[in-house]
């Protein structure tokens, strides 16, 4: 069985380590546009073979995942190059944007849009690892455009990653994931911004922050090469919950600017029921 | 030697824990408002005795570590009970409001104003745990207006924690903690608000929301009681660090929308090199 994967970073190289691990009669090619990924990929024995898109001819699987807008070129090149029965997957963290760009192309029952929900603020090849994915939800869009022996390697794949699968509308996930995922970055990166900026002398901060503010803004390490592309798909989702979100802060400060506590200890003890909904997520990264 | 714990929490609590590991021969006396906290700090052998106000007149050592607004009404009661030579030390999240209150107070020499920074978003006696100090930095604030052999009795207490110790000015303090706690602890409520009351259905957060998410919401789990009277005490300086965070964000949300996306970049980017400034930080929580 010959698997490609294109972009070898957290999520396509830790799918490449699973496929390994799962079937070890599998050859696991790469293609990554940057040279030295793919040295450090081939290093790692995370990929057995660079490969090119002229290859894809021999591919049973393709596993694409790369920025969100290179995936909307990368997709159809590769859905061109497939043999008839090969299944593509495409793994980004926006679907709608991806979903409409392939929506005509001859070859659409082949791929199989998804997200799997199990991104880190980590990135590149280094920051791949077997296990991942288990236990992680796999949201994915628009399962009945997929042919059916297509859907069912594909589901085989995610059963033997011991992923949950969600069923969602293209919209629906990037509306979700907007406040969900897309927010955080976010209030992470400008709360990094809003500190950095005030704090000159880094020298403070080593000393002064704890494992709060450490943990608070943790997804502001997330790469921008990955990330920009992402707020620019989104771009209507994400602005309305950031719209939500700043509302929700510039109340906050009028009740403490107006000396209001009563309100702002219930607003907290209200949000405090975000234990309950955090004890339902199963983490294993 | 008899140490007296006002306030049983996670820090309180943790404290005695260390103190009682550290000091063998000390016997430790808890007080606390809250009777099912003195009953499960029994239980839990955190503390060996419960105590009142009266018993302060045998005390070698007090540790104060109740709510910031709290604070304010025990420490002069504990200054006003306690023996000629006996140590006092406060670990509230602010510093003016206190260090303000007991300047004029005739045994203000008898108290060491610090802010342990080692706080989580748990709570309550069961939180507390051995060795929750180790390599944490404690901030020490007026350590010349407290006399030189409390001074050394505290220091050595530190140094036995193996905590790093740095010096600041009460409003020092409160201002560079609003932006690198204060501050975090506000984002994080305020995005859980925000996507709580998005996400009626909550069956949908349970269902999509990853790791990154938990871990920016991680502070909304914290304690209003414990909250509510930081923001008050620490109004001025924590609506400005708002301010400045409402406006970065109001900024980013101005560059999505006008499809702006190399400045985009360019901030992620080098909010980045939050990775750096982290990377300083020993955690051992």
């Amino acid at each position: 069985m010959n698997v490609f994967v294109i972009g070898i970073g957290l999520i396509g190289g830790s799918l490449a380590k699973d496929v390994k691990v799962l079937y070890p009669q599998a050859t696991v090619f790469g293609i990554d546009i940057n040279p030295s990924h793919l040295e450090q990929a081939k290093a790692l024995h995370i990929i057995d073979e660079v490969a090119n898109y002229d290859d894809l001819d021999k591919a049973d699987w393709v596993i694409v995942a790369v920025p969100v807008d290179v995936a909307l070129k990368v997709v159809p090149k590769v859905l061109d190059k497939i043999p008839a029965n090969a299944l593509v997957v495409e793994v980004g963290s926006t679907k709608a944007a991806l979903c409409k760009a392939i929506s005509h192309h001859k070859n659409r029952r082949n791929l199989l849009a998804t997200h799997p929900i199990a991104g880190t603020e980590f990135s590149g090849p280094k920051a791949a690892h077997v296990g991942l994915f288990k236990g992680k939800t796999n949201i994915i869009c628009e399962i009945d455009k997929t042919a059916f022996p297509i859907q069912e390697m594909a589901l085989k794949l995610f059963s033997d990653l011991q992923m949950r699968i969600r069923y969602m509308k293209p919209k629906a996930h990037d509306k979700h994931i907007a406040y969900v995922s897309h927010l955080s970055h976010i209030s992470s990166f400008m709360l990094g911004k809003t500190v950095i900026e005030k704090e000159q002398n880094e020298r403070d901060i080593f000393d002064l922050a704890g494992s709060g503010f450490e943990s608070t803004v943790r997804l502001a390490k997330s790469s921008p090469a990955m990330w920009t592309p992402i707020f620019q798909q989104n771009k209507k989702q994400i602005t309305a919950s950031l719209e939500e979100y700043i509302k929700n802060l510039t109340q906050f400060k009028q009740l403490i600017e107006n000396d209001d506590y009563e309100p702002i200890f219930k607003e907290l003890e209200s949000t405090n029921k975000i234990k309950e909904i955090l004890n339902g997520i199963q983490f294993k990264a």
